[in-house]
């Protein structure tokens, strides 16, 4: 790596590149609050800070779970300003310089290709894994098999992404369409070209996916090369490519405030699935099983704690004639249930959720409301 | 009436009798934890003494009712020693020797028996009437008309009960079936000779009675001559009529309180529909239609709000699709609730209950269990 003039070592990600084989990078993009796990979730307490399952948050259990992959040196956590104490505080191993701060939230293009910006200063040659912070992995020993293909495949210069084999006819999330043409084939797994990638769809559409088995979740794990990454960027996003090159030039220098200030504020919103993904030639996708759930709603919570052994939700509950109930309390109340059937509750020390399971979806409305209504403490 | 030597004038009932016309006398028997509106109601703040409808008590707002038919002085609430000091401090019109403490719930016959002992020891000829402290009255004025028709069918010697006219097959109350025998006719109404008592009747029994036309619901609403009932009462349970003549004997005396529980601990447990007026003589029945409920569990309070017009639970709620939901918060907090329809929920500050309005009634059973488990301080 080049060190610029006047960097600081503990502003920027504190990797050295070493031999000969590209190190892994892990990336983790911390952001969204996750308004459907409302109450529990706030703007200032999102989803990825929760420990919902066992002790430690969605955020300590995504580096957990990629520290068998990359060592804390080359751990990048994305994530708001708001955030950034609290990151800070639950992630005590991960060096000060690989917590980015993004000025505002604009989109996983703009934070991912920041990460990967600055990391290539660093790390030319580097593999580096993107993975959101507030999924769960039942299946890590899978996970790892997963991603260490996918770092084949990107050695290949492939922009790769690992397809969760779907388990049910999901509309909550987008698809990955796949060819049958091989790109890596080992006793491990194989990985294929892509052929599309697909909005949520409705029922009728996902129904058809999952018939076709060619099909995968889109859960938003990338990887590639940081270059390969850049390059198409570049091609496709040229706005964006220089803004972020821009604001990598300038870190560890004394005007990196400034500049990154000035340039974000003028990127547009991107997603890197719809910036890069799904116009980027050379794209791979590794199908995988390994348990996953973006935990996106109390239903999906309350199953994910039925299947986890030994995780339960936390509660004094009396139940009469009750079944199929999600009860989360944290306010150490005695909760009774008299003749209730599949229903979530939510007990928060500031607000009290009771919404029906197959309605769990529409919590979000309950957010709008209390900010449309100007109740924002409550959001 | 005939002052016993010794006797303290705080320490008896404190009306006096005068003239010819029979004075009318208030009994409020306020007995009973209400169970099934945990976990508002409790052991130590059972329904009669919670502010359910308005900003006044069960029982204040029951001696309110009752104030435009007795003065103060001639008002008696009978209690346990749990709730003497509450309500001593809801009712500060009431005398203090108009509130009898007795010593352990044994039921409406000794209860009610001893008050009609100590009315009997200073206004002989007394008309009273006994009325339950934890019931709710919509139509004031259909009640006085029918106790006011109650007391002339009483000073006819009648042991007298007004029966509520009933509006559903109830099967949660008793009911009274009436003759055709007509014994006061005026244009306020009739009163009719009374045939006999039922207990709680199954579904087809309970819609058979509706249909006959003579059934009424039997709300525990009593009016006779103090003499009438304590003759019965020795004629059909000289027992209790003996044990309670004594304690009346030893009201106001130094020895007052050994004998009283001496006396109480001895009596068998009855109820005055039991042990009284089924096998009694001479029992009348005014059918009255006065908007009565005995708010016996959460389902039937929300019924009962929902008629009543300005009379709102109070809660901070959103709700989002919902409807039929009774919500009580007692916590300040807000209440969401998304796809829900029939509940109660009942935010208390040491219990969360949520309910199917169905199956409202069992919310006596998370009580059962939470003091078969020890934990009494929640009951």
């Amino acid at each position: 790596m080049v060190r610029q003039p006047g960097q600081r070592a503990s502003q920027a990600p504190s990797g050295t590149s070493a031999g000969t084989e590209p190190r892994f990078w892990a990336v983790i993009p911390a952001g969204g609050a996750g308004t459907r796990l409302w109450p529990l979730s706030r703007a200032a307490r999102p989803k990825f800070l929760l420990p919902l399952i066992g002790e430690r948050s969605l955020l300590q259990q995504t580096t957990d779970r990629l520290g068998r992959l990359a060592q804390p040196s080359q751990t990048l956590v994305v994530c708001g300003p708001a955030h950034a104490v609290a990151v800070a505080r639950q992630l005590p191993d991960i060096p000060e310089a690989n917590l980015i701060i993004e000025p505002a939230p604009k989109g996983s293009g703009p934070a991912i290709g920041l990460a990967a910006a600055l990391i290539a200063r660093q790390d030319p040659t580097a593999v580096m894994g993107s993975f959101a912070a507030d999924h769960d992995v039942r299946d890590e020993v899978a996970f790892r098999g997963a991603v260490q293909l996918a770092i084949r495949a990107a050695q290949n210069d492939h922009l790769v992404t690992i397809g969760l084999t779907p388990t049910r006819p999901e509309t909550g999330f987008g698809y990955i369409e796949r060819t049958d043409e091989v790109v890596i084939d080992t006793t491990e797994g194989r990985a294929f070209r892509a052929a599309s990638f697909h909005e949520k769809p409705d029922s009728a559409t996902a129904t058809a996916y999952i018939e076709s088995g060619r099909f995968l979740w889109n859960a938003s794990m990338f990887v590639w090369r940081v270059s390969a990454l850049l390059d198409e960027m570049a091609r496709l996003q040229p706005e964006l490519h220089d803004g972020i090159s821009r604001i990598a030039d300038a870190w560890g220098l004394p005007d990196q405030e400034r500049v990154t200030a000035d340039v974000w504020a003028q990127l547009s919103d991107s997603t890197i699935d719809q910036g890069v993904m799904e116009r980027a030639m050379n794209v791979a996708v590794v199908p995988a099983a390994m348990g996953w759930s973006d935990i996106g709603d109390w239903h999906g919570l309350g199953e994910l704690l039925d299947a986890v052994p030994g995780v339960t939700i936390s509660s004094d509950l009396v139940e009469i004639e009750a079944n199929r109930n999600v009860v989360w309390s944290e306010t150490g109340r005695i909760v009774a249930l008299v003749g209730i059937n599949g229903i979530v509750v939510v007990d928060a020390p500031d607000a009290l959720l009771i919404a029906s399971r197959e309605r769990a979806q529409d919590v979000r409305r309950v957010v709008k409301q209390l900010k449309d209504n100007g109740r924002l403490e409550l959001t």
